[in-house]
């Protein structure tokens, strides 16, 4: 007579969509050689889980466990792991049972041509968490294939704290919460990518170099910038937890750069922009900056008296809706630049080639390579814990933890932005 | 009774389409201040004035003079001009009758924000040459508005050679042809902008420092990529003029960087790809690099092969047609670059959201600031003359330099692509 296998609890989505039960399933076992199970302390909602619950999802109709952020502790290896793992990603050799692990949203083998560039998104081997084709992690266990390659050894800070010279990184890891260190999984490296895809993009070199374009090596006497054309516009339209982490990281940016700076941060929902404005309040040596929260309507009056009609540096995109993308073209300036890191789908794209090519427009699309971000991002984390450390204070990035036996309420309560953001706690 | 005002010869346009006359037209008349009138030597036909031949440019279908491109000599200041110009752009001052002038192919004022910033394309008062708004350069004079902000001064290279410490301007202007010369009025600057688009996007700064995404100040044991994944992947499409000149600009930046590269130059028509082959044959100190022209269908193998299937790091799309930026979105890498320098119109880009996003595509749209972009281009012009320098040899940019009584064959030669580059002298 067959044992029946261990179960778990977790959560579960089904087509075709608005329906998210919780069942108890197979505790996930080691199916190659590069696997790691790893047992879940915390698992967070995010807003793009919402893309499947409304049904506006992937084709691939398949119940799932869904979930892509969470932090938890390594208890099983795959045979990869340990002695045999010599020329591979340092974890193979590395990771044991009983470490603490955080994710980036999407695995990645650490070994391709696009690992090895930091293009860790866009690994051919990469899957998203909490897919039809790969369970998720709003759940007591998950699977982690390519675990050498995907996960950071939170027990380990050798392995990549190289990267932080600055940061005292085990001093750090003891003081911040695992709430807060779970926002390293999406949210916050999303952010931190946004903002860095803006501000290393060349047109705006002229801003923050003080030379006219076009950028250029060995030019010691090219045109200079009046001081009064260097102040620096911005616009972050969408004001959930991963816009307000692309704000308070350019926030940080612009301070450290020291021009004069304006940023509008741009959401529907007041109660949103309310505490968008609360967050930026609590944020120490913001620089020489002015921060506002609009409407989108609102926006468009506020970047034109600032500019006098000519438009915003930059926008950051952080919605993943055709009305996003119109306001972004809308609000930028002529030669500006637009950083999209919502995740968009079939709708049309609202312009035309000609609309862009009448402003110049420079687009950056797509996901965020949270795996290679993690360093720049851990940074933020240690630096502005003013912001990102306290859980559910009323300008916490997290609202609340709780048991996934809540689950289907809390998808529902996000949905409609009755609460902020919401992490399981699949054990309690 | 009044007296005939002087007339000239003039290439005239007249609606709907494929309808070019050469009339005898008022000569013009300085209107504004700032208005200067230059009796042209050499005017150039341009793929651009095509769109407006064709009958698929702008709406506004009032006849005029066509042309955007073209040397000359001053014989008119208006009053703006000499000793009351303390304050505005030099040219104000010194600019005098008799100086040899090369303009963009848009004016632009010199004194507003977008001028200072460089962004001169994007100038509010801005306007293209050659348009219902203003007659063109196919004439024997043309009024250029806004002069002092607009035209170089080839007479005073000290205007603007203070960008150039490493060429010896004077010299080099005593050499180099009207014809060549001309070539600055829009498709070098052009060629030289897209190629500067790319280069300095921050996507390609893994490949160029050796150092994975991020980019990222301060950080000296960041991850290196090892050398065989640092070979640099380009496409250009579209091998008329601008793309030439681009394939030129691109390979004399490659050679300066040294790295290894290779370069897929791609247009429908055999000639030109002969032609594009025997041209990169000509250029002295290419670098460590490999150059083929192909069709479009050729060049989605070529690079798969050369790519083991993950695209080009940039692709420089020169034509201005969906299906163009649809073989430039396939070509590219994920988390490639597309720098679109072609002038589009109203059809829907061939993409939608979710496909930008899922290829974490990054685009450059839109039209060269070619005032900004001369002192770039003039440098290459120098330096390239083995490419840009002869006339009407076979690999030369241009073709041959005819009287505009030919102006009505010439532009349908040009259009079905039976002829290269062709300038009018308007008094041969």
């Amino acid at each position: 007579m067959a044992q029946e296998p261990p179960t778990q609890k977790a959560v579960r989505w089904y087509p075709p969509s608005y329906d998210i039960r919780v069942e108890s399933v197979p505790i996930p076992e080691i199916t190659e050689p590069d696997d790691v199970i790893v047992k879940i302390k915390l698992a967070g909602l995010c807003g793009s889980d919402l893309h499947a619950y409304r049904g506006d999802g992937d084709d691939d109709m398949t119940p799932h466990i869904p979930g892509h952020e969470f932090i938890g502790e390594v208890v099983k290896l795959g045979s990869s792991f340990g002695e045999h793992a010599t020329g591979r990603p340092g974890l193979y050799s590395s990771l044991k049972i009983g470490d603490k692990v955080v994710s980036p949203f999407t695995t990645n083998c650490g070994e391709c041509r696009a690992c090895r560039l930091g293009i860790t998104c866009r690994c051919p081997q990469g899957t998203l968490f909490g897919c039809p084709a790969l369970d998720g992690a709003q759940a007591q266990y998950v699977r982690v294939p390519k675990a050498g390659g995907t996960l950071f050894n939170l027990s380990d800070p050798k392995s990549w704290s190289d990267l932080l010279p600055n940061a005292n990184v085990a001093e750090a890891l003891s003081t911040i919460s695992d709430s807060s260190l779970l926002l390293l999984a999406d949210i916050l490296p999303t952010g931190v990518f946004a903002v860095a895809q803006a501000l290393n993009h060349p047109k705006l070199v002229p801003i923050l170099t003080g030379v006219a374009w076009p950028p250029r090596e060995g030019s010691t006497t090219a045109n200079t910038i009046p001081s009064e054309d260097r102040t620096l516009t911005f616009a972050i339209i969408g004001l959930g937890p991963v816009g307000i982490c692309a704000s308070v990281a350019l926030v940080d940016r612009l301070a450290a750069i020291g021009l004069p700076y304006r940023i509008v941060a741009i959401d529907t929902y007041a109660a949103r922009r309310e505490n968008m404005e609360k967050i930026f309040g609590q944020i120490s040596n913001h620089g020489n900056g002015e921060f506002v929260a609009r409407s989108p309507e609102e926006a468009r009056t506020t970047v034109k008296e600032w500019t006098s009609g000519s438009g915003c540096n930059a926008v950051l995109e952080v919605v993943g809706h055709p009305s996003a993308l119109t306001l972004a073209y809308d609000l930028v300036q002529p030669f500006g630049i637009i950083t999209s890191v919502g995740v968009h789908g079939k709708p049309q794209l609202p312009f035309n080639g000609g609309n862009l090519y009448d402003k110049n427009v420079s687009f950056d699309f797509g996901r965020c390579p949270a795996r290679a971000m993690f360093p720049m991002a851990f940074e933020l984390l240690v630096k502005r814990q003013d912001v990102f450390g306290q859980v559910g204070t009323p300008t916490s990035l997290v609202d609340r933890i709780v048991s996934v036996d809540q689950a289907a309420e809390m998808y529902r309560a996000f949905d409609k932005r009755e609460v902020g953001k919401v992490l399981f706690d699949p054990w309690e």
